[in-house]
């Protein structure tokens, strides 16, 4: 793989919405250049991100945007995913329109996914929608929750159940970062990764399979790869369906079993979002298998390469208590992706083979979480 | 004018985002068969009022869903522009979550501009996006804010300056309504129908000016053919500007100046919505003239035909303390049409043409607000 590997664009083909994601190295220090071209006579942006992310990145993002002769005001909020609530939303807003952030204004996002979607939500309704540039700084932020224009917050009720559709203007997804994330979140964002080979490329799941090494060990070229392969899937699939209508369904493969998991442990760091995502796939290939929908050696193959990259991959690496299988389920019921009562899942009819169903018996779901729960 | 006048569908042409507004008598009671069109296998609609509009019309509402076999649950908040806020816009959205309501789920907004606001805006929001139907019971709501999809709540740092454009799927506009509003709240709303005949239709407010009495009296026929022709005008600006990037704006003829007085007074009843948008209209026409804009007479003869509605017209007649000039025209640039710093400003070559413009002198602004201020 040559250097060009470490750079390139995904064209997010949306019509009047369209955006390039830009991936690659350096991309912090050359942000004023790439978002120079979006600001109108007022050269500043705000800039929201988390503590830690700030602490790390910010600089280098003032710099760049220095630059360009581009001013900044940054607001930092407490990391983790109790900042995707109402509360934050309404301090994030606030803050905004304290900036006096007008319509042609630009909001810059600097963080993992709890940012993205956070920040993102607010500029969708801060003077009902206002640009804004997506910095992810996390893997899974890269290569799923900043491309696509899903936004929101959380409810008490379940996860993401709040929100808007609101495309960024503008992705970098500066490769560099990721040498700096802590080896677990790390590893859960690199379930959305492997998420995608098995929703629809079994070409790229196999090449991540032949890569394990080089991604664990975080080798920047097999990074740029992963990543730019996994923005070109969501970007392609979010084209087809913008407003998950259809198609769009296919990357909640896993993330059905997923948010009932998350809900069940509270949304706390006892099971990350990626790692959910990681789990959810392999119960719902555990669950293809059992119908007969794919080959009943698919679930163990994922379940081996999860285990090569030192991942979560069953509910029995889940610490603590869990519900009982009818509770999962019922949590499962409040999912987004619920219609006219019924919940839709994302089976698979092999690697690299998803399709959407309502049409999964209660009782095969029920015996699948109850045989993980057992094996705890 | 025949009966056929007291009952009419105006479309809004918004392709995919298309919707009917039907206008006449009796439309409560024929809820049920105008909604059932919308609902899936569920027939169930949730339903957010205020208490005043809720112990009015919400039994009529319910029989008319009723009488289709639609089930119905309420909400009812407090009435008052206080409501439109980030707590009662969780409130709501927490409770559509609680009710289970899901993606093919109808929303029905009951009640003025406050409730369909902040109703519309939670359902925009609610799973990225469920749809809703206006039912608007204020005179206002009819002509104005039902119609054209914007939404929101209202920022310690100004009106509406948070919110989503999400259209309604349907919206009922029920004539007999309007006999059971107080004058007060009546000839407020009419200060956006003399609107449409001052931005885009002479011939329009000359009929108002002949119908005065008619108005006055609460005619059915004359406010019929009135909400019809406001409805008109507005779906077709809308249609031509969804999203506010140009001919829209016009809309907001009185508004710029509505909107300081409203934050002058803390949002409070010192002055309704639509008093400030008669106000603001005048003193609109009043900069056109003095700017050699318009005709010296068209100020003149839109106050009195204020004067003959029994309406508010001037600075003078705002109860209580306003603060200076500069404080108000401070209070202007919070507005959302400020573009690049520049406050936009509606202003007309005559009665029935009004235009965009952000060329005008601050000190012409200052000395209409100081001779308003002065004759207090």
């Amino acid at each position: 793989m040559s250097d060009a590997a470490l750079s390139g664009t995904v064209h997010v083909d949306l019509g009047a919405r369209a955006y390039d994601v830009r991936i690659g190295a350096g991309l912090l220090a050359g942000a004023g250049a790439e978002i120079a071209p979006l600001l109108g006579s007022r050269k500043r942006v705000v800039v929201v991100s988390d503590e830690t992310v700030a602490a790390a990145h910010l600089p280098a993002l003032k710099a760049g945007l220095a630059a360009e002769g581009i001013a900044c005001e940054a607001l930092s909020l407490t990391p983790g995913e109790a900042t995707k609530c109402w509360r934050e939303l309404e301090h994030v807003t606030e803050w905004l329109l304290a900036q006096k952030v007008e319509r042609r204004d630009v909001v810059v996002a600097l963080g993992g996914g709890v940012i993205g979607d956070l920040v993102g939500f607010a500029a969708a309704i801060l003077r009902r929608g206002v640009r804004f540039v997506q910095i992810p700084t996390s893997l899974l932020a890269q290569v799923d929750s900043s491309v696509g224009g899903k936004t929101g917050i959380n409810s008490p009720a379940g996860k993401n159940l709040i929100g808007a559709f609101h495309q960024p203007s503008l992705v970098l997804a500066d490769i560099d970062v990721l040498a700096t994330l802590a080896p677990r979140d790390f590893l859960a964002g690199y379930g959305e990764v492997v998420k995608y080979g098995l929703l629809g490329d079994a070409t790229f799941f196999h090449w991540l399979e032949d890569n394990a090494a080089g991604l664990v060990a975080r080798n920047p070229q097999v990074l740029a790869h992963a990543v730019t392969r996994s923005v070109e899937m969501k970007a392609e699939i979010v084209v087809r369906d913008e407003t998950e209508q259809g198609d769009r369904a296919l990357l909640n493969l896993g993330h059905t079993f997923c948010h009932a998991l998350e809900a069940a442990t509270g949304y706390s760091d006892r099971l990350l979002h990626g790692e959910g995502v990681a789990i959810g796939c392999a119960l719902a290939f555990e669950l293809s298998a059992r119908l007969g929908l794919c080959p009943q050696e698919d679930p163990s193959r994922l379940r081996a390469h999860l285990a090569q990259m030192g991942m979560k991959r069953d509910l029995s690496d889940i610490p603590g208590d869990l519900p009982s299988a009818e509770a999962l389920f019922d949590l499962m019921g409040q999912d987004k992706k619920v219609l006219d009562g019924a919940i839709r899942f994302i089976l698979a009819r092999g690697i690299g083979q998803a399709f959407v169903t309502a049409d999964v018996p209660r009782e095969a779901v029920l015996d699948v979480l109850r045989d993980g729960l057992a094996a705890r």
